[in-house]
């Protein structure tokens, strides 16, 4: 049973964050398409890159009148937008607009040569016989949304972390920080996270059920699309109206509801009005109950509300980055996609803080080559790009170095960790479907049996979050910089005469006082203008009017030499998913022996693989004892992680084992060893070739082969080829 | 003003897990006496362990009647608990135990030489300065008990993890799981953390201010006992009170509230009865609100619910450890003293699952030198000794050799990592203070200037946790064993008749049916006897009562070869407070350069150290900028983490900044580096002493001294010193 994958996802952990609720809406629906209870089945992966490479002129006869349909109607956005068209027309178009680029690339990927069966059921069984991960809690019936990694999971997720901080903290010398889980509540008020991180949904009257609106709304309207006696009319009625689900609010999806008398498709019982259910996981710090809290639903905040500290550990200059490893929670109305949408999630976070967008080191990653997908290819139908960063910049697809400089490291880095370079493309957000902070974004997407992925988001957030936690706190997140040369500025302010105001006005002389202060220059101009044209000027503060005359307050002007301006640096930000990149590796290495389709293993980078190498023993023989020991114990002083299987199968099937572990080398003891000079073998996991070599010469060489300083090819150069053929077959 | 640290403290972050309620109280008091909102002052630090070494015979004559005291009091605990004497009588003597031993704690640290003046408030200067931790959300007002690390706190946390994971992950190769923080009631019930992990406290019944019941009831009565007017004789009445205040339940605590006519400390208003607050946070899990949950309040039960995936991970045999590294969340009533008593923090916790307490790896440890302070010498006065862990477990002070290899393998990582050995020292739990689960535990404890502070908790818990879950679950968590040889069982079984059963009692089959097969044995017997005599037999169901007859039910009893016994393992839990440690860390490395009070440092093992090397252009010279960029890419790809401080200071002051933050090694670019063949100069941070070397060697030589592959002394002996005397005074 083969279906083709064909869908392209618009995932949404990371961009859902403060995004409209038009978007966020678009965001969710791709999803919902993809439970993680469906029956398995074997999915054919397209190879995207290879169709664009290739460009087979038949392929491109047959796409060419889609593309031209996506065109002409991303030209009318544009011409609808520039013309300011009245906002339910553009939304109108940008919903055809959708539909039709939906179409365009289901038929693209549908004619992209194949590339390999994914069987998705295999990989997971895999996963779960293996405890990579799997569902947290399952003895009390589990919880979903929820993992455990298990040894080898956990072992890659680590490594992949390490990574991470060689690549970005270490680097790029970055501010690495360690922020509390537990938020108040006014940090997230200022975020705009109490009141916008919220999804819709629906509740069953009596059971008290819950159902992620948008979901329930597509599975009744598609289930009335397939029945047989449903009208033509009314299909082609339904196929709209699913295409513009995900611009929908509240109201226009309560109306839906009602028109096609939606029940809950469990009990059948009555379903309320849409609520809004806030995705943030609340509870209280300190035993009054008063306090309340939530668990952070990013890392990002940390980090903007240490701002100052950071500036001042950084000596008061930009730029510099700072940098967050940690869990973050979401309280998920129905999980699904096993780690694609989960309710705590490992994010690595990077809030770089700058005041001008070039980047010193830009030069030595410009020549980096990565398939782009502009919010231009995407309204104008045309294919994703590859180039170089240093071009994509050069012709403004992408903002600037500093955005540029992040997404190609963001790329090297995604390589690193065995992404498939051939599955990994940016996608430009589309104007509309921006979050209302950014003024650019890119995700890194990876193409899985789910779709496109998102699994790291590149904003740039520009002075967004810290300009709201100044406006929280009153305190002041903005940076200094020298002016080339001192300036001279004009200041003009209110000067009171406070000994007369406090006479006069008494209790109230405070708040005069602090209100004359914070007159803005138009109402500093005006009380100057009234005090000389009316004798006295009407003061509105919080504890009512005042009349103000010439005896209580003056106005001066004068001149300032400033050395110095303030700055609110602008943010670009990478945000990282571990578990997202995770799950990407791990389909993108899943593999099955030729001729073997039951022994399957993950050909993981060395680097990431959860350990470095087996050490067996041929048989149980009580003489290789010795050798076991003292292989591990070589191993262990030199850091190479690795596992000691003296359990009693068949050599081929402990080789087996490691391989589905990702275990990329072996070493095996056997009777020759005993013989001196002791040797052992030495077995690569994807080529299963082996080398002899001395067993003093063994833990450096997988030491150096793990850390990626030699190549296996240089391992074959050195040593001889041990020749003795595994037996594939039935081995396992 | 010195002041000089006596009082001896139980912590109780990891023991309070399960304790009773007698022990919990007792682990409380001694914390409430610290209060990081204190004026800080100077504190002695005295030195346990020189005075332990010298054994001053003037000083044991002091101690000599104090020690005598202890003695006899502990004999006669013993003598009434063989007696099996009533438990208040035991409770009374205990508590009168625990008197006398705090006089002779007081006194033993009172007249041990001092090793060092310590200025806490110095330090906290530097740690917020230089921000290796500050609270956190401090520009919303902040909330106590949580804090964040900047970036050195967070490096220097990062890389003692690091380590631990090398020591313990990656040497003993364990199997490293990360499970999820939210966790539903069920588990936390079953674990008793829902009904035991609790605090008691006290509301003003008007404002709804919380008080943690034990500190309230101290503060009070030690008020009215410093009060002039106070008689002799209530006031040792109070000192009576304040020691058994440990060990008091709720009502006794409510019954001093009454008779002491204690009101809010604050308003004045009166308070609430005792409240037991369980210190759990809680949230739901799912949009209906309906699915209770709870932040982990230890990492340890995210491992006994995987335990079966865990050994079938290791083939199924036993021993083997799991650990986990990550959060937990704890939502103390009043937190204080810094990072010791906070609200969330990081653990490392190992489950070490075995059915033998040997260890194979005993022997590699055995001649570890650590100080012990068994509950023997605890309850005889006697002062803590100096051995090996052999001789320990020879001596069966501790209970076996697994327990003692891990004791072993705590004692060196904390050295490895910083800590004094001479301010550590393993603490058994006496018999009352053991947790109930636990049959043997010994707290690895550091002396700082808030008293001994248990770090780590090595505890044998036995197989408490698993046959929980057991129970909770009805999934059997057990190990099977194989057996010598072959054994022959008896067994006996009830044979229903189902079809006759069925056509009898119809839906009530099954039930019928269930308990039948739940029989043990003596209820078999009586089923037996039953039919036989009576000819028929009365079964109790959860659905009632029903007669069964010959017809419907036989008993069998037959014979079965068993070739595996099953084994609930035996659990032993090391448990890692690193941020705990990390303090201990901090404070045991705090330094003040000799005749300069206002240059203070951290001495802190390059291993541990936030960075491994600053990089230093000598002035503002644009000629050295290529050098110090060289030097800086030659450093990163060589993974050493650096700072380069090309800020406008003197050499002297950035110097003295790299050491405020743990900076072990310095590099400066000076004019002589623009000489062929250039070279540059290393400086160690706690000597001052600098060498010259080549440029191109420095960055291998860093890493390796990073490493701990290298001693500076061997650098000393390879390069040049470099004479420039370093300016000491004001040159911060």
């Amino acid at each position: 049973m083969i279906n083709i994958v064909t869908l392209v996802l618009k995932c949404s952990v990371f961009s859902k964050r403060l995004c409209l609720p038009a978007v966020r809406a678009q965001l969710k629906l791709a999803y919902s398409q993809w439970g993680s209870n469906k029956p398995h089945r074997k999915i054919k992966i397209a190879n995207p890159l290879r169709e664009i490479i290739m460009a087979d002129p038949k392929i491109e006869e047959i796409l060419a009148p889609l593309r031209a349909s996506v065109k002409s109607q991303g030209d009318l956005v544009r011409k609808l937008k520039e013309e300011k068209a009245p906002e339910i027309d553009i939304k109108k178009a940008v919903a055809e607009l959708k539909t039709r680029k939906k179409v365009l690339e289901e038929k693209e990927l549908s004619l992209a040569p194949a590339e390999e069966l994914f069987d998705r059921a295999k990989m997971e069984d895999l996963i779960k016989r293996r405890f990579f991960y799997d569902q947290s809690f399952a003895i009390y019936g589990g919880i979903t949304g929820q993992f455990d990694f298990g040894p080898m999971g956990c072992a890659l997720k680590s490594n992949m972390i390490q990574l991470w901080r060689k690549y970005f903290i270490l680097q790029e010398q970055m501010l690495e920080v360690d922020c509390s889980i537990l938020t108040p509540e006014p940090v997230l008020k200022a975020s705009g996270h109490v009141e916008r991180f919220a999804d819709l949904m629906t509740k069953d009257v009596k059971s008290g059920e819950c159902f992620r609106l948008d979901h329930l709304i597509k599975a009744h309207l598609e289930k009335i699309k397939s029945e047989k006696n449903t009208k033509a009319e009314l299909k082609s009625e339904i196929e709209d109206i699913l295409v513009k689900l995900d611009g929908m609010n509240a109201e226009e999806m309560s109306a839906l509801m009602k028109r096609f008398d939606m029940k809950s498709p469990i009990s059948g019982n009555e379903l309320t009005p849409p609520i809004e259910f806030n995705l943030m996981f609340n509870t209280q710090i300190g035993p009054s109950g008063l306090v309340k809290g939530f668990l952070r639903p990013e890392t990002a905040q940390g980090i903007f509300v240490n701002f100052k500290r950071l500036l001042e550990f950084n000596q008061g200059r930009l730029p510099f980055a700072a940098a967050q490893i940690g869990n973050s929670f979401r309280n998920e109305i129905s999980p699904r996609s096993g780690l694609l949408r989960v309710r705590e999630f490992t994010m690595c976070e990077i809030e770089h803080f700058c005041d001008s967008k070039d980047h010193p080191k830009f030069e030595s990653v410009k020549d980096t080559k990565m398939l782009f997908y502009s919010a231009d290819s995407q309204e104008q139908g045309k294919p994703a790009e590859i180039m170089t960063i240093g071009e994509a910049v050069a012709k403004k697809i992408v903002n600037n170095e500093t955005l540029g400089y992040f997404m190609a490291r963001i790329h090297l880095y995604m390589l690193a960790v065995g992404i498939d370079s051939k599955k990994l493309r940016f996608r430009q957000h589309m104007g509309n479907e921006m979050a209302h902070y950014a003024c650019d974004c890119w995700d890194a997407e990876c193409l899985t049996s789910y779709g496109w992925v998102e699994c790291v988001g590149c904003a740039d957030r520009s002075a967004y979050d810290l300009t709201q936690h100044t406006k929280a706190t009153g305190i002041r997140l903005a940076a200094e910089k020298k002016l080339p040369a001192p300036k001279q500025v004009d200041i003009v302010e209110a000067v009171p005469n406070k000994a007369a105001i406090g006479k006069e006005f008494k209790k109230d002389a405070k708040v005069i006082n602090d209100a004359l202060a914070a007159l803005e220059s138009s109402a500093l101009e005006e009380l100057q203008n009234k005090l000389e044209s009316d004798g006295e000027y009407n003061l509105i503060t919080s504890n009512g009017n005042f009349k103000l005359t010439p005896n209580l307050v003056t106005v001066r002007k004068s001149q300032k030499t400033v050395h110095v301006e303030e700055i609110i640096p602008s943010v670009i930000e990478p945000s990282f998913g571990i578990g997202r990149i995770l799950y990407a590796i791990l389909e993108h290495n899943f593999r099955m022996r030729e001729g073997d389709e039951q022994r399957t293993y993950f050909s993981l980078p060395p680097t990431v693989a959860p350990m470095k190498c087996a050490v067996l023993p041929l048989s149980g023989n009580s003489e290789f004892h010795p050798f076991v020991k003292e292989l591990s114990n070589e191993l262990t002083s030199v850091d190479v992680s690795h596992k000691v299987d003296d359990s009693s199968g068949s050599i081929g099937r402990r080789y087996a084992r490691t391989d589905e572990l990702g275990v990329p080398y072996a070493i095996t003891v056997d009777f020759d060893t005993m013989k001196e000079p002791h040797t052992v073998t030495l077995r690569e996991r994807d080529s299963m070739r082996q080398v002899r070599l001395p067993l003093t010469d063994v833990p450096l060489v997988v030491r150096d082969l793990a850390n990626a300083k030699i190549s296996w090819s240089d391992v074959e150069g050195k040593y001889p080829k041990f020749e003795q053929q595994e037996n594939v077959k039935g081995a396992a």
